[in-house]
């Protein structure tokens, strides 16, 4: 499917310029002092250009989907954790009793969570989960390409028809989250091959590494960005990502050319989005920013996608949690766009 | 009303330390790297400390109150707003389309405004919001006490007892707004005096005041700190604080003594929370700080009181409005705590 959605290379639309300038105009022209709302100012205008709409409509329907995927580079000392996490912790999305369900219960999100590349066969789970199983696990990307292109494809256009699937459902937002061990390893690989940085500067602690495996991780990011060198933007995901990754950019890329917004978790999320920002030009524009994770390639990622977190909790714990903590204050921005009275208006 | 529950200096029972030390336990073993919550993970365990329960209790019943009042000093050049502004946007709140109206309704956070010391007789508004009003706006602090100490009582007494209602209607976490043009300069005096600190530390742009106008507040707080000199609580918030302040200090210090914990807003919250501890020390630990707001006194109250913001969105627009954005915050850290599987409870 999809293959004109996610032909490379071809500009994404930006939000209505128009309905911005208007949203622009009216915040400036609400009954608080100028400039008062500070960022939620902002951000409610980026969300009514992205609805083409103002006043903003409220953001109710807010839909996340967490890619699972597990990663050759697990093995080879870059996590805290064995793989065996991936499943037992998809059992717990599907539970309802991950962090991410916890929070998207309290805020009203939908969660659904799909298999894409875990090295499990889950069985007992509902079919509907393996859907999208691109592969078990991903290959150890400092040795080899992690996955093939048609597996690259595959797992590009499993994103799409999510992503395609959930604005069916009336997505007015909508969040990528990740569960995986070892997955902060091809995010900060994916992230420093599109800018060029060197693995000393985007490598973290991920679910809290000692000192030891961080210079095994920093080696082992290195090795990868040194095996592959400068590559275009679906080559590096096929190289240095996985299943789960690129299943992600797809869903991203997708949502942006539908002109569905789509706010950005941790750093797996943040690293999808700089590649389908690589493959949809301007699909970033599309993009906000949930939170600022502890791992310092999402917060060079951010700087370089011109994307500014609105929470700032000091969490790493992926799934698209940060995300969704978030979705509340988009919420905030939009209701105050919508509902404060105009200057105007007021009995002076 | 509430003589005991005002009384100087009696010290305010904390959170429950077991329940706090039990849920730290519950934190660290939940199904999540240890950490990964961030600061939602401290802020569960404090919410879990003031319910006195274990798990925490999902945050429905929030409630706010804007104490609304003027001052005098608002005609001596320190802001960039007429005193007519406070009544209009009293009515504005009862018309519900204030800032922190459209966030309460987007969250389900009820919203009580009182006159408390606006300069005007409200015509035609519900009785009910002027019941507790003391005067018509209080005292320029650079010339003389704001407030007598009659006034600053029932003042106190009003905030108590509306705390009181409000918790008999069943909050389990109470905001406290602010609306009054010129309420940034009492505010800044209150901090600076209770510290010890020059006006230069303290005074900021309040609603955006220009250069000429800041250094103008600046002169009028500093003379307003050498006309007082130090002084004990009770004395400070008369001399240099306002009715609708004094209303605040004795809404917080009731709440904190009645066990319901309080998210505090920007500069005029946390000037009263500052007060509130002085004169009932302790009652900071049922604090929290919803928002770091652009003014220089609030940040550097927040570190004496050793509150972090949960949000820092640049906001300064009042009303209880960067508290109301926080809740969601507060309840995403309870549904964590509450909801998250335990580790001992997946299958690994």
């Amino acid at each position: 499917m999809a293959s004109s959605i996610l032909a490379h290379g071809i500009p994404v639309d930006p939000p209505s310029p128009a309905i911005r300038a208007e949203a622009d105009e009216r915040l400036a022209g609400l009954a608080t002092p100028p400039g008062a709302l500070g960022r939620l100012g902002e951000l409610g205008v980026w969300v009514a250009a992205t609805q083409g709409q103002l006043p903003p409509a409220p953001v109710e329907n807010v839909r996340a989907v967490v890619f699972a995927g597990d990663h050759g580079v697990a093995a080879h000392g870059v996590s805290a954790f064995p793989s065996a996490v991936t499943p037992a912790m998809v059992r717990t999305f599907l539970s309802g009793r991950a962090g991410v369900s916890a929070l998207a219960n309290a805020h009203g999100v939908s969660v659904r969570v799909l298999d894409i590349a875990v090295d499990d066969d889950l069985d007992g789970v509902d079919p509907e989960v393996q859907r999208f199983k691109v592969r078990r696990s991903s290959r150890p990307l400092h040795l080899e390409d992690a996955l093939t292109a048609e597996e690259t494809q595959a797992a590009l256009d499993a994103g799409a028809t999510v992503a395609a699937e959930e604005i069916a459902l009336g997505a007015q937002l909508l969040i990528s989250g990740d569960m995986g061990i070892g997955n902060t390893t091809p995010a900060a690989a994916l992230i420093a091959s599109s800018y060029g940085l060197p693995a000393s500067e985007v490598t973290g602690r991920g679910t809290g590494i000692d000192d030891s495996s961080l210079i095994a991780k920093q080696e082992l990011i290195q090795l990868a960005l040194d095996r592959t060198g400068d590559l275009a933007a679906f080559e590096t995901l096929a190289a240095l990502g996985g299943a789960d990754l690129a299943a992600s950019v797809g869903f991203m890329v997708a949502a942006a050319r539908a002109g569905v917004p789509v706010l950005l978790d941790g750093v797996i999320a943040v690293a999808c989005a700089v590649i389908a920002d690589r493959l949809a030009p301007g699909a970033a524009a599309w993009f906000a920013a949930g939170h600022r994770s502890t791992e310092p390639a999402q917060s060079l990622a951010l700087e370089k996608l011109g994307l500014e977190p609105i929470l700032d909790l000091g969490m790493r714990l992926g799934e698209g949690s940060g995300a969704v903590a978030a979705v509340p204050v988009v919420r905030s921005a939009a209701a105050l766009l919508r509902d404060v009275a105009l200057l105007s208006e007021l009995a002076l």
